[in-house]
């Protein structure tokens, strides 16, 4: 290994602790990873882990694949691990990873682009990261009001996912006047997605939970789109909402 | 009101408290409802409401339309509606409900029935209940280890749904033989439900969120259909994939 393997120190705890909440987070501009499988996908994605915590048993499976790479490796047992993150359950790992810097991406041409404005829940934005991944649609723009992609809770639900899009927070106004490609809006009056012909490209935009899509970025929405409802439910949650579009734009941009 | 107007008792407090758990809701056959949205709409569907503890807002607001129903009235405050339930936030009301008898009914003809098998999540199943009533999808089956249909987090994420579907518990594999439908599985290797042509009816298939669909119900799959999946991620959450499957369900009944 690149460094010697080190206990647990009381320094540490508290440091990872802090990692929780958002403020230290950006003043640290780090963030932990908890759980096997996340914390390998982290190993092998283009993240730097800094720090990694993990059981003797982990560091016996895992060990050799950690020779090349510049991390310091502790040693904790399953209760410790349980204690440093938010998994009631992790007999395996916890990584501290800098965060990538907030960098704009141009509109990758061809393709979609999912913008979030002012999606609050941190499981619902998670969980719309793995939708994305699941369709290819890797490039991900939030309004400055929705959840923190580093969030514990958004690691987690986009199992593993977190590691596969490239994202950026920023005024979606300006975005998108920018970009000047067709925004897809999910409304209630809005066309039939079933109905829908051929598409290529463009920005699929979700709204808030409660208040759905603000009234100025409404405006700046080239098509609205609809899925339509054959019963009694009011709404559909909007990671649900979220899929469904994906997989009806991917239809109709392959058809 | 049928009944005057009662403070809430210690003995009621311990009551709704027991129907935190599922030993107890059988064994009482009741279960509880919580908040304003909630509360109103299970009022007007077809359960019986057995108690409605409710702060004085509530009452005066929506006082008139319990006139005619036989339901044992409770006042509350805020504070001791929270402390009953499982909501953080309840300044409305609490409805204990009579559970309903589980009753099977038959294959609706030229419809379509979500079947569960041993979905866990009391949040996966509520959302799906959501999903179902928004696609006009009205009946259920659920395996034994399935969640538990009455458990608070199953009503709360349905957001009202809960009212408006059947549902019956049951060894699955019995009830498909008896039906003698198309069943729709959800597998990794099935059709691609973007190329499947025009379908009337059937049952649609869910597995366990860790271990899918068992092998012995598996055998009783006729069709075997596939989300297509364009990036890494390894899977969808049950609940997201139930919606995407019921999206393209409904849009191959009606083309």
């Amino acid at each position: 290994m690149a460094e010697s393997i080190r206990m647990l120190s009381k320094n540490t705890v508290k440091f990872i602790k802090s990692l929780h909440q958002k403020k230290f987070r950006n003043q640290e501009q780090r963030f932990f990873v908890e759980g096997e499988k996340s914390v390998l996908e982290v190993l092998n994605s283009n993240f730097k882990v800094e720090i990694l915590i993990c059981t003797d048993e982990f560091l016996s499976k895992y060990g050799k694949q950690l020779n090349h790479l510049e991390i310091q490796i502790i040693t904790a047992t399953q209760k410790q691990l349980e204690g440093l993150g938010q998994y009631q359950s992790n007999d395996s790992a916890l990584a501290v990873v800098h965060m990538k810097p907030n960098s704009a991406f141009d509109f990758p041409e061809g393709n979609f682009v999912i913008g979030l404005d002012d999606v609050r829940d941190p499981g619902n934005l998670g969980t719309i990261i793995r939708i994305a991944d699941w369709y290819g649609i890797k490039n991900l723009v939030f309004s400055s009001q929705t959840a923190d992609f580093y969030n514990p809770k958004v690691i987690q639900s986009s199992m593993g996912s977190f590691t596969r899009v490239n994202f950026f927070y920023a005024d979606l106004d300006k975005v998108f006047q920018k970009w000047n490609v067709p925004i897809y809006g999910a409304f209630l009056d809005g066309e039939n997605v079933h109905e829908m012909k051929r598409i290529s490209q463009g920005v699929i935009l979700m709204g808030n939970e409660s208040n759905g899509i603000s009234e100025d970025l409404g405006n700046l929405v080239t098509d609205k789109v609809t899925i339509p409802g054959f019963g009694q439910a009011e709404s559909l949650n909007v990671a649900i909402a979220t899929a469904i579009l994906c997989d009806n734009f991917k239809r109709l941009t392959i058809v």
